[in-house]
């Protein structure tokens, strides 16, 4: 499992059998579909990833913010989406006006439609819609819409949205139906333009659209596994940790992966904080910033003092961004994650 | 406010007058009580800010791993406390034994304790004990506290404790007595030794110990505001936004620190994640990798698009560990957090 011997805990493990066969099996689901994959680079923020991502079929990437767009471009990616409502401050500007080849941003208000005075003409514009989610983009019966349009002008590139309300058991076919009937009204309502949509968990299931972009697929993770977008064989990113402390008496066990490598989102239809690979429902009760506490079941033996156990995280996306480098499972080979910490 | 004039956001922001006062009135209580503080460095991971804890009083600093501890060493502090549960492979072990002047470590368990072999004799070790929080350490009745006693010999130094079911609101006076009665309990049961105690929250309260390692009073957050440790006028870092999105009907504003910034800390007894500077009550209620959704009152006018607002988060330690550098406000000086990802 570890080739890197002298790996000090917590560490994140990357393991390349079940990255590869996820990266393959989304170009796939996008291919049979019809759908462009422009996968968002914000889980993993490695170049490398992105490479075999590509090399699977994806068409561009996608980016949160302008720093990870510099950090992409500098590896070597100029098909950037930064799917985000920026609202650019001079600064801002001159950063996004010296991004290479084709950069596409997003917008929500005709404020920051007018605000792209200054940007570089070919950087064209995505209207952000809200399909059900209730966080940024205007609703499809709008007459922001419209207005953001006649802003945008020759800028306007289509329209985009995040079904984020896919997450959760149960939650996907309905947000995906949402996804690609807003998308469709509002190409129609403009009378054009591209639709962008797609998250990891309604991959599977939306169609009509011009492209998606999922991102956490990548790797996994608890809540992924949890929302029914994947199963345990399916996590590709694991988080190598020691049994520092235990209670024989209350079966508790502390291990070294606290919130500042295992991050600490928990939604609430999320039971708690990771969990030990193998046993799904082993799950992290309490975590501070260096201590994850596990009550040891019944019916397993209880891990010695020095033991190593791999966690599962509730989200990937976050713990990438806690660290420098990952390690590749089995392998001498380690990724610096390049992008990490880039957010404006 | 803001001196940076290019300061493009989310960026951390230190206000230096609260910083200092907090500093210096937790160097007073300290001296009023005779009790030595040794903070902890997790909270900042900022050699500057340290210079500034060790002018105002402090005796030493405690931190969370080795690779805090080698990034303080290197900038001149050699009185150091690692107070956690460490067990040390042999790379550990060498990291450890490279660190200059006096170190001390944690342990909790036999196992750790005789673990210790190859280690420098003169790094001496306390012993954790659980005054109630339920995380790692032994019970000060516990049959290990002897056992574990004995198998650290001469590197015995004493005991420590971290109170940390005192965060929540009236929890302080409780666990500020539950910890003075064990330490003091298990000093009198193994015939002397140090006792190490202290959080922000108890610091207050705390006394007949010799030393407390609080941490997070150098800033403050919502938690310790909320707890009743500290008021509104007492937060020394906020991070600066920008709204990228609103809607109007709904009241709805987004501004771009998400949890890539703000970090998802969120104890069950906490509202919301994080709340607007000047307004206590107007907590973030969803938060994403870089969005943060607040639902502006009606008494309030809502804040324009591109306008920048302050958000004290929930957790600043956390805040701290998302950024490489964070600015003060008003001033033309920025620090590197130095000790940002040092995870093992």
């Amino acid at each position: 499992m570890n080739a890197h011997t002298s790996l000090e805990t917590p560490a994140v493990l990357i393991h390349r059998p079940q990255l590869l066969s996820n990266i393959s099996r989304m170009a796939q689901l996008a291919a049979d579909k019809g759908i462009k994959l422009r996968p968002h680079v914000k889980t993993h923020k490695i170049p490398e990833i992105a490479q075999l991502q590509v090399a699977a079929g994806a068409q561009g990437i996608t980016c949160a913010t302008i720093g990870e767009a510099e950090v992409f471009a500098r590896a070597g990616f100029h098909d950037i989406f930064i799917a985000y409502p920026l609202h650019l401050g001079s600064a801002a500007k001159a950063r996004l006006n010296a991004l290479p080849g084709a950069v596409t941003i997003g917008v929500d208000s005709v404020e920051a439609a007018e605000n792209l005075v200054g940007v570089r003409a070919d950087i064209k514009a995505f209207i952000e819609v809200d399909c059900g989610h209730r966080r940024s983009g205007v609703l499809p019966d709008s007459a922001e819409l419209t207005e953001i349009h006649a802003a945008l002008g020759e800028r306007y590139a289509g329209v985009f949205t995040f079904p984020g309300h896919s997450y959760g058991p149960g939650n996907a076919a309905g947000a995906a139906l949402a996804e690609t009937t807003a998308l469709q009204a509002c190409v129609e309502k403009l009378g054009g333009g591209l639709s962008s949509g797609g998250s990891s968990p309604t991959a599977a299931l939306t169609r009509g659209i011009d492209e998606m972009r999922p991102g956490v697929y990548t790797f996994n993770d608890a809540q992924q596994l949890d929302s029914g977008a994947c199963t345990e064989a399916d996590i590709a990113l694991t988080v190598l940790s020691t049994v520092v402390s235990r209670n024989v008496a209350d079966r508790r066990v502390i291990v070294d992966a606290g919130s500042k490598i295992l991050s600490t989102d928990k939604p609430t239809w999320i039971n708690g904080h990771g969990f030990v690979k193998g046993h799904p429902d082993l799950r992290i009760s309490a975590l501070s910033e260096h201590h994850a506490t596990l009550f040891w079941p019944a019916e397993l033996e209880l891990p010695k003092i020095g033991a190593q156990l791999e966690v599962i995280p509730n989200h990937a996306c976050n713990v990438i961004n806690l660290v420098d480098r990952v390690y590749v499972a089995g392998e001498e080979t380690s990724w610096p994650v390049v992008a990490r910490g880039q957010n404006s």
